[in-house]
């Protein structure tokens, strides 16, 4: 069975275990205070060109989605998204559960525009009313979004002006930002994230990791975050097992060469798909392709490969999602493709 | 200054008054532990021609949603409401606080409707990834709407048998209810939504109480509600002061007679805007009216009245609201429509 | 049957009553907007001798310490209090439904010391592993205590000087605040309380009101303090019913007046017991008696007098409370000495 | 430098890191669904002798405990635990950030006793304002405690017993429960363990894997668990970094056979300490060794091996604790015993 069914079916990349297993008897102290989690942070730092961010790693995404935007909140607030968006859609209400509202915008394709964020910001201040109502603390945006669209540098700027006129921080999810930096013909840099944003988080699960993310604060952490981490459950006993991972993704490019690859192998399959006419759901210039198939050609499909449901499109088709990662077979898009 | 801001800006009906003079040396034990607090919920429950239910009185609209609504649903359950629903906007987020989603669905001037309650209820289930997401948990309407508007029998009997269906409890916020009952051309008496529903309250501070609400749930109460309501802030520790006010309210159809009332000025006051040729906003049979008006005229009237605003309509127009009540006295709505 | 099981057991004082009559047809803004809860603001400003001071009213003691104590702490901290404080013991867990934890200290007759506070914080910030463990951030006192008991001036002092040492804000729990300032032989005024605490609340509900208590933040509230107590649900729509209330019970002395009423009828029944040989659990100068009866006695003085039961002393022996207010008739203390 | 400041210092038994490597490129599907979660579950219920049991994989030990017991807490119940328990004192309130108390019982080196319990809750439900208080709604044990201290088998019978008559769940914390099981003298088996509590993990972050702690529902899981795990950021996309982990573990009796080693260094190393007459804290048989040493033999140790800081004996002895492991090297520990 060929697997396309999401980017993190298989384990890490080969030069993690490699060095997890070199360090492995080491002993080191626990909770981030271990010198690979220190020059990881560093080297991400340096990627980012942001020398006074603060770094943290957390092990997956809906935790750090949770931890981050509860610490960047007041408890009066909210976090602003789109309607699509994985904190407002596929976390199981995590954000809630921290006690905060998702304040929903309508998206575009997974992403939300300057001037629908400003509108709502306006009106929500204008409102006189305002005071009943859960206040705007923080902006959520993904990058690739959900959709496996991106922002363009332009569209960043906007967002983060209008976040700077209104006091309120901006923070992007990159669980995917590899794949995104990684694209076909953004103008987006890692150094352009850092400068825009608040806070982000460079994906690790995703992209190369066992586990992982590594969330980047370019200006401040929030007051006493690692015990904010213990608190949600967060802090790693053996915070080295992310330190070392992000240390090795961050040295000689690795993190950039890896989600390169899945773009290259996206590519291969996106002409395929399109060389035999099949109909693209929407456009995506990262690691993920939305197709819709015809059911029974889907049913067909899913004899000999995985993808994975997006949604019904109507009774006689549905939308499925083909995704390549940094670990993606040549050979197996190629038996894909001889499939379609 | 002739006020028509909303419906809570006099105290209390006089009866509700003489009674709290006349019982206030009595000795009584706490928490809803009193004579008044038991004959107020027989009568209410003889009102809902459910003799099974049982009543509790909490203080305010706010507060009863977030304490009924988190005891209704399990922890990893949200609250399904129209997208204008109180819970969802005008709460400052209190259900978020207790750990609940708002989950919204498209509204209709204030309404959901069935067939959307079933559709979104099929499609969460049917989603592969349903699991990672919020569960609905519990179905809530108000009724009157936000708007003023009302539910026809029939379509709550089709929410109630989408609910049913699904195993989702129906709780409706009747903040106006008595509004809503006294409406002209409504089919809904009181003991058809103790039918459909399976918690919903009788507004209290909006329909000549001082304070208060009484919960009806019209099946069992959840477990320990008393504490439940204790760990809200939400138990009074002289219960019997809403007691006594519901006891006066659901003695000799009191409530339904001052309700009626409210109907009537607002029906006075409708025929009015109509043959002064206002525009209506929508078309509201309670005690909420709303009017477009023209920013010049809007500023003028707000001379000599006061009334609420709602919302911008366009650059040169407002949306504005008037709302009568048990105690609008028919001389201030005769020179509210001199002023016109 | 007398009844000193508590002292909310009537109802207000008859000139609140009087009050809300006169003013119940005034149209007022909503949610403490109006000039009546203005008025009482300042009067307890002045009573305070703290001009500077911010006043909230809110409906019951529970409510008011959560709402208060989760406004003053930031979401890793903690609030410290004796292991027998009200909100340690007898709220259901509200402040931990809040998220925060209650962080008790030994207590002395319900009182903590300074010193013992003191050495907990010192061993606290020195513990190595303290950003593991839940931070304090706010010091819960009440005053009089659950046993009725009292700080001196010093006292209080002393307590303050650790928060400011330490950072942390100082609050008090004035459920009884009355019963306490009224006392024989205390030396802590009004203006002493205001000095000492960051925030404070003077109890209505427990001293002459229907309902209601007064936070008093003496230097500034928390940020958006209306919006945190709407999302907590304690914001009351018709605001006046405290506002008034605490307006009549701040004029002309009116609050400390009925509190020395309630002081005077429990000397004379702590002489009768004193004096046909009772044994006092413990000695307080305020409205409530503790004493330990053999159970035979207890039974027979419970089918003509209500009391509340404290605690189990031994298996012949019980704590049971004796609680006299500012509604308490003399005639009644005579009819209950002439059953001991 | 020699270290033996805690048990989790290292990285993870060889085997494991093998494992991974021979696993790393299968394409697997996520969130624990995959076989090897499957595999571990299976040998785990073997292990345990509870065929019936429901086992989820979890990242680290204040996740697991804060996931779990809310999990088997109805929203207004709190756990009952020892005053020094992990969850009371070491996870930064992470229970009450999920609305929870923690009630505390006096602990006796880290245990309680099923009197100490009995009497608490047969209290508790006798008194008469109990409907005002947090209902106990499960018991937590440590097995070892953080004292390093074990229960009998009798000891935890009778606590079973206890919760049993009051049915309330029991929840043993085994972060350390590896060395529990291969302590000297210990009659406590795994199926012992799994016949008295209704929930219990098996920690193995400290012994021997990357992260990651084995939850067992030894009746059945709570509704939902997985969603919750994913509310409370505790699922793993990449679940098999988890069950690969415990797969090995239990595999062929590893979990066991590594704990065994822990013991026996442990063993070295304490009778060393005997031998030179150092003066232990409190006699623990499994691998945590607490000693008070005078402060200056502290800081001239300090020069060449790590310890911890347990808390501070007098003015000039402190009480520090040595950990040995699965990864402690016997010429390590041969080299600090010639320090001492």
């Amino acid at each position: 069975m060929l697997s396309f069914e999401s980017d993190y079916i298989e384990g890490a990349h080969p030069k993690i275990l490699e060095r997890l297993i070199e360090t492995n008897m080491e002993q080191l102290p626990g909770y981030g205070n271990d010198p690979y989690c220190r020059s990881a942070a560093e080297k991400i730092k340096a990627a980012c060109a942001c020398p006074g961010a603060e770094v943290f790693f957390l092990t997956g995404g809906t935790q750090t989605n949770m931890t981050v935007i509860d610490a960047l909140l007041s408890p009066c607030e909210g976090v602003v998204a789109a309607d699509t968006g994985h904190v407002s859609v596929h976390e199981a209400g995590a954000i809630e559960f921290t006690g905060h509202k998702v304040l929903t915008l309508p998206g575009e394709d997974g992403k939300i525009e300057a001037e629908t964020l400003e509108e709502y910001l306006r009106t929500f201040f204008e409102d006189e009313n305002h005071e009943h109502m859960v206040f705007p603390g923080a902006v959520y945006i993904s990058h690739p979004t959900e959709y496996g669209t991106l922002y363009t540098k332009n569209e960043l700027k906007g967002i983060s002006r209008v976040c700077t006129t209104y006091g309120i921080p901006l923070y992007l999810d990159g669980a995917r930002l590899g794949y995104g930096l990684a694209a076909d013909g953004t103008d987006v840099t890692l150094p352009d994230i850092a400068k825009v944003c608040d806070a982000f988080y460079i994906g690790g699960t995703k992209v190369g990791a066992l586990c992982g993310e590594a969330v980047v604060f370019t200006k401040k952490a929030p007051a006493h975050f690692m015990t904010r981490m213990k608190q949600h459950g967060a802090l790693l006993a053996k915070g080295r097992l992310i330190g070392i991972q992000f240390d090795v993704l961050f040295t000689d490019g690795l993190y950039l060469e890896i989600s390169r690859h899945a773009i290259a192998m996206a590519a291969v399959l996106k002409d395929a798909f399109r060389a035999k006419g099949y109909s693209f759901y929407l456009d995506s210039p990262t690691n993920q392709i939305f197709i819709v198939l015809d059911n029974r050609k889907m049913k067909e499909l899913a004899e000999n490969a995985a993808f994975s449901f997006w949604e019904k499109a109507d009774e006689e088709h549905t939308v499925v999602r083909f995704a390549t990662s940094w670990a993606t077979k040549r050979e197996n898009v190629d038996a894909l493709i001889r499939l379609l």
